[in-house]
Order: C-alpha cells, then structure tokens, then sequence
C-alpha cells in the first residue's frame, strides 16, 4: 500500500479523551474513532490488525479440531427466560423490542442459543465430543465505558462451546482450550498467563482467566515469579492427547497465579519470598468448565450408550478479540508510539523515501516494494513529499516492526537502511539483503 | 475434515416452512437453523460459503483499491436525524434505547457513519479520491421474513463508499465498482446483469441493480437476451485507468435491462422481438451515485485546489454477502441437491470411502486425503460406516463439485473414480491422477 492513497488520519495532539496509552495511540495511529460512548468504528489500520488477531484466533481453533460456525447477534429472548437468565443478566444486556412486539437481546454470550443448536440436532452420544466456536460482535451496556477498546460496548469476541458425554471429557476439552490459548497468545508476541479466577455470571466450578501483565490492567493479580518463565514455543501438540494436555495444563497452572478475586493470602505465603509478585494484568480470555448448568435446564441431553438419556457436560471458552489490540499496545510500545509484534503487524514493513521525486529513490523504493509483495508480505510505502522527520514519526507511531529507508546518499553506495522498531538499530546493507533478511524473520514466525 | 467428527445435521425430510429451493436445502444440507424469524445461525457448513464470499469480496474490492474498515452494528440516532433519515426510514429500523435513555439503532446501512468519518479527518482535495468499504452486519426489519437468507432481517452485506471531488470522479468510481462487481459475481460461478434500476431510500440519480436470474427471484426483469452471452473473464483491468473502466460500463449496461421499477415498454419495443426476454431475478447488489445527498446536511466538504469548500460527490455499493448464498443455490442445484460453483464450494472434493475398515480402503483414503491437503485443498471425508448409498445422497445434497470414490473393487485394478456433481460423470483412474486433475480444476480458478 502507498501511503499516499491510504487513509491513515493520525493525530498530532493527545486526544484529551483517552486515559491510558493505548486508547491513545490508537487514536492518534488513525486505527479507531468513537462512534458513541463505548462504540468505536474500525478505520483500515485497525481493522487490518483485527483481521491478523481473528485470523490466529481461527487457525489455532482449526488446529485443535473445533469448527467455526455464527450465531447471529440479535436474539429471542424466550431462550434466556428458558436459562433463567434474561432476568438475572442485569442492566449491562442491551434490550430490544421489535416492530412485532417480540422482546430480544444483543448477544452478551451465546450458551443459550448454541444450547438450542445442540438439544435439536444431537441426540447420541456418538456425536460427541463437539465443539463449535465463532468470533461474533457482541454487547454489553457498560454503564461507564472507557479505555477504549479495552471496555467497550460492542465488541469482538471469540467464544467455544464444548458439548461432552462426562465430566472426564470435558475437563479434556477444557485442558485443550487452555492449551490452545497459551499457543495462540504466543503468536499475538503476548505472554498470557493463566490465572484461576471467579466464574461471574458463566457459572460452574472450573475456570481460568488469561492475565497479560500490564501497570494498567483492571485486576490486581498475585503470582508467582516462576510462572512468567514459562514459555509455550513450538511444541508439536496432538489434541486428541488426554495425557499431553493435562500435563501441559499442569505446567501452566501449578505454581500460584489468581486474580484478586481469589486470592489466598496463606497459599501465597508458600511462595518463595523473592519469586511472590504483585502486578496488575489485563484479562484478555477466559476458559469456564460449568457441566449440566445449560444442558439441564434446556433439557439438552444424548442417548447413553445404555440407551438413558444423559445431560451433556459443557464449557464455555472466550478471546476478546477487539480488547487484544489494546492489551498488546499496552505491553508493546514506547514513548514514540506503537512496537507491533510480528504475529500481528498490520504491514509487515514500511518503506520510508528521503527524496520522493528522486528517480533514482523512487525506483529503489518501487523495486524494493515489487521485492516484498512478490514474497507474498504487505509493505506500506510512505511515498509522501514530506519531510524525513515526520515520515520516521508516523512510522515510529504506527508501530510497524521492520523499516527501509532509502535516500539518494545511501544508493551512492548500493545500500539501504533496515531499522528495528523495537531495538531502535539500524544497518546498512544492499537492498535485496534487506528483503531477504524480512522475509526470514517472518517466515521464522509463520 | 473427517464426517465423523464434522457437525452437519442433514435433515432427511423437506421442512415445511421453507417455500423455495435455497432456503430447502440450506436447511437440509445443515447449513443453517433459524433462530428467530428471519434471524439465522450459520452452521459450521454454512459459514464455510459465507467466509469463501466474503474473501473474495475482499480480494476483490482490493483488487479496485478499496480499503477495508468496519463500523459499529448499533449506532447513534443523532446522526441520522442530521441526515433527515431517522424519520424517514420507517418500521424497517430496528430501534433501540440504550440504558443511559438515548435512542440508537442498529445499522441497516451507513453513509451517515461513514460521512461523519470523512468530515472529522478529511480536509483537503488532495486526499481524494478516497474509497472505503466494509462487510458488517445489518438489520431490517422486515414484517414479513421469509426464503431464507434471501429475505431475513440480520444479514451480513458488504457496502462500500466513495468520496470524490467532482461529478466526473465520483462517476469513474461509479463504474469501477461495476467493473469490479462484474468480477467479483464471475469468481463465484454467478452471472450477475446489471440492470438501470430504482435508487429507494438511499437516494441519488443513477443506480444499477445486479441480478441473478432465477425463477424464484422477487423482481421482475426485462432485457434483450444479447446481455446474457456477455462474459468478464480473465481481463487484465487497471482500475485508475477511466476510459477502460468506461468502456466496460457501456459494454455492459448500454443493452436494455430492467427491472419492473424502471422498464420501460416503448424502448424494450425496439429490441429485436427474438431478443426480447422477461424473466425473473435476484437481486445480488447494488450501486449509487448521489452526488451530494449525504456530504449537504451532514457538511462533509474539503478544501478545493482553489482553496473554497467544496461539497463532497459520493456514491454507495453494496454486495448482499449472506444473501448470496441463496442466489447461488438457487442458480445452481438439482434433485438432489446443491451444486457449488467451485469459487466458493465448502470444501473442494469429497472422499467416499465404500468400505469403511477394510484395511487397503482406509489407507487408500488417508492417502488422497494428504495428498489433496498437502496441495492446499479442503478435502472432506467420509469415513462413517454407512452403505454407498447414504453416503452419496450425503453428498449429493451437499453439493461438493467433485468426488473420489474409493473401494476395494477399484483399488484391486489399482483405480479410483472421480465423478463430477455438475455432469455426474464418473472416471475410473489412478489415485494420483484424481489428485492432480482436481487440483488442475481449482489452480485454474483461483
């Protein structure tokens, strides 16, 4: 993409709105704009970065065998008088009546209705195991939405379902989720840690949020030092493993790590002195395991392979996909703006011109564009007739990890300039070099 | 995909309330299950086609150099009051009241959102043209639901907006979206005609209606049958360049085709009567010119070369994405079931295997299985204990284009059959050979 006819409206000023840095850059990058309180449209740097974030979302989903599917976002609610929730959601379920008179709802969640897909199209247990997932828009009227992404009213969420014939199983499903998860926050450049919470308006016994630590993160997290050791990397995972999930499950889980919602002061007086730390994380997922909560009440059951009926035993698994991209701002940036991690980038390198309108420059720049795309990467060219200053801040602002400068006094010499976003370093080398050298970190994270 | 761990509730009765053949076999095939009236889930089958339409949509709308962003689906009624449309929508609105009192909606459509983007960030003439588009979910509500996908009140609808200076500009983004929806209708096995059509509340002076014709289409629709032998295919198209985008435009709309809002008798008179045609057909899209409607009220302007403001000439497009689904099966089944195009088929061939456990079968099918997904196709495989004939109903109803039967009969002359969905002829040949023939098919579209 040429910057030149893309549609990037960054903010010189901080917008005097946002409290915390990334609500900030993330206005100033041009990604997002208010719509209303707590409603932001998705402008094209942000929806690209989005796509990269629902995109591993779908493909780590695809590896540990669930199936995508869609529920739509305006719902019945006769289903949630069926769970008994429609009463006990509260004021934070946006409520609609339609030009029939019918009431309905904007999905907060969805275990209602899958429930409902389930109970009329599975009715043996040979059916089982499933679990089905979409990534959906949802809403939940906050009564004082702020940070942005972070807490808004609509927004992108990534919610699984598992449907099981016992309680062994579906603790294996729930095993397989945090798995998954710990995988598909790796790709993101985040480090989420797993963290036994409190099950809130879910329900059921088992569930772990996922905390990515972050000075301005809503919950105050205990933990111990040990557990941000641990790293997921480029295990060959089967997920059909009973034993190789739970054991991945205890390695994640074991040393001590709550939210304060249940947090033990005694148990934390185990930890080693020196590895007990006290943080502030953002909650970027949850996983609950909560058996026949649902299923009892819709009468969602299969036939037992004695032939009785059986309730089936749920979970229920959710990402928020749009909150990420504020979460990973949080833990990557700097005082110039945005540091993308390479899993999420919304162009994997820019291009920044020193002299546009040098032919000499230009066709560097053209060349070195054709290069990259060829090799199937996205570059943003900044082929502006602005100055180096600006065009380094606006690179510096969005964020993008790789950048090449190219300049007539560099080209005397058959070299360009490849910069790190994160590291600041630059290196002169040849421009085909420069391509190479992108196209293996990227290959690297593929 | 295995069959025996994919969810595809195929329903052996026709439902009754479903009236025409799409919303039939939608249902049939488990593609789909209504939630509410007009208000559907997409099954994991069904939201397979949807994502296949969807990115090709945006591969396309690429392709023209439109950039991909994404509103909000419920938005402020404030904005629509200043555009006067609050009012004038009427019931089809969907109305909503938000816990803070104030009056929402959600969206059925966005040039009010979409200007107020424009004015907050756009200033001068320099950063025009400009076109922006998203595929969103929207809301109609519909008093009377019905067909389906093809009439429901949550659809998901790709509409796009272009901003330009001038009459003249806004026209050649006009016809570049024609162009482009030519294309783009093509790659999903459809013939769409455009046809001069009615603007409706969106408003403006010119509108072209695409439509697909089938016997179930709800308008109505006059042309000369020389429209029909027109084809895009595989031109080479340079989206800036005005004359070719032109040039289309009149190849394409300069024949009579109308639908009933805009026929006109005395000028269909002079087609030659053995061309004349009246039919019926479904609309797919639709795109607008309409100047200044929206940039007026709402004051979206920018700073003309000679420094006055100058008000905005915009245009809408859109694509109903979810609706497409039922065009084409409507376009494309037989008795026994749909018939995916290959552009957008589900998965790209299905493995029958007639003798599910017998040792060499297995293997056989496992074989062809890598093989097809080591190329890069979706193969899906059923590998239940079922007779022949279930498991070809299951996939004749489904509708994949082609299909690998493997048994121990053929596997001891050392052969396999492919058998096409479309022709319903079969081949016998060797296993790698069926690989590499389907493979051929699908490099050949893409």
């Amino acid at each position: 993409m040429r910057l030149s006819r893309y549609f990037l409206p960054v903010l010189k000023e901080n917008p005097a709105e946002a409290q915390i840095v990334s609500h900030r850059l993330m206005l100033r990058a041009g990604m997002i704009k208010q719509a209303s309180a707590g409603i932001y449209s998705w402008l094209p740097l942000g929806f690209k970065v989005l796509r990269r974030i629902e995109n591993i979302v779908h493909e780590e989903q695809a590896r540990a065998g669930h199936m995508a599917m869609l529920m739509p976002t305006i719902q019945s609610a006769d289903l949630w008088r069926e769970s008994g929730r429609y009463d006990a959601y509260g004021d934070e379920m946006l409520r609609i009546t339609d030009r029939g008179g019918r009431d309905m709802l904007f999905t907060p969640t969805a275990e209602e209705l899958i429930t409902d897909i389930f109970r009329a199209h599975v009715s043996s247990y040979k059916d089982l195991p499933l679990t089905m997932y979409q990534i959906q828009w949802k809403f939940r009227d906050e009564i004082r939405p702020r940070f942005g992404v972070m807490r808004g009213r609509e927004f992108l969420m990534k919610d699984g379902y598992n449907f099981d014939l016992s309680k062994e199983d579906a603790l294996h499903a729930y095993n397989r989720h945090l798995v998954s998860y710990l995988r598909t926050y790796e790709r993101m450049g985040l480090q989420a840690i797993p963290m036994r919470a409190d099950s809130g308006p879910i329900g059921g016994d088992d569930t772990h949020e996922f905390l990515v630590l972050a000075e301005t993160g809503e919950s105050e997290v205990f933990y111990d030092s040990a557990v941000t050791d641990l790293t997921f990397g480029d295990r060959d995972i089967d997920f059909d493993d009973v034993a190789q999930c739970a054991a991945i499950m205890e390695e994640f889980t074991t040393r001590y790590a709550r939210t304060d919602e249940t947090h033990d002061e005694a148990l934390f007086a185990e930890v080693p002195e020196e590895r007990r730390r006290t943080a502030r994380g953002i909650e970027v997922g949850q996983i609950f395991y909560f058996g026949t909560k649902y299923s009892e009440p819709l009468g969602a059951t299969v036939q037992g392979s004695d032939g009785k009926p059986v309730p089936v035993h749920m979970g229920s698994h959710g990402i928020g996909v749009s909150r990420l991209l504020g979460a990973i701002i949080e833990a990557s940036h700097d005082d110039k703006g945005i540091i993308w991690p390479e899993g999420v980038t919304p162009f994997h390198a820019g291009i920044v011109n020193l002299r546009q309108g040098d032919a000499e420059a230009d066709v560097a720049c053209q060349a070195l564009y054709d290069s990259l795309t060829a090799l199937g990467l996205e570059p943003l060219y900044d082929d502006r007739k602005e100055g180096a200053g600006s065009k380094f801040a606006t690179m510096d602002l969005i964020g993008l990890p790789w950048r090449i400068t190219v300049g007539p006094r560099g080209l005397k010499n058959g070299v360009v300039e490849l910069t790190s976003r994160r590291s600041g370093t630059s290196e002169e080398m040849a421009p085909e070099e420069a391509v190479q050298r992108i196209a293996q970190i990227y290959a690297g994270i593929a």
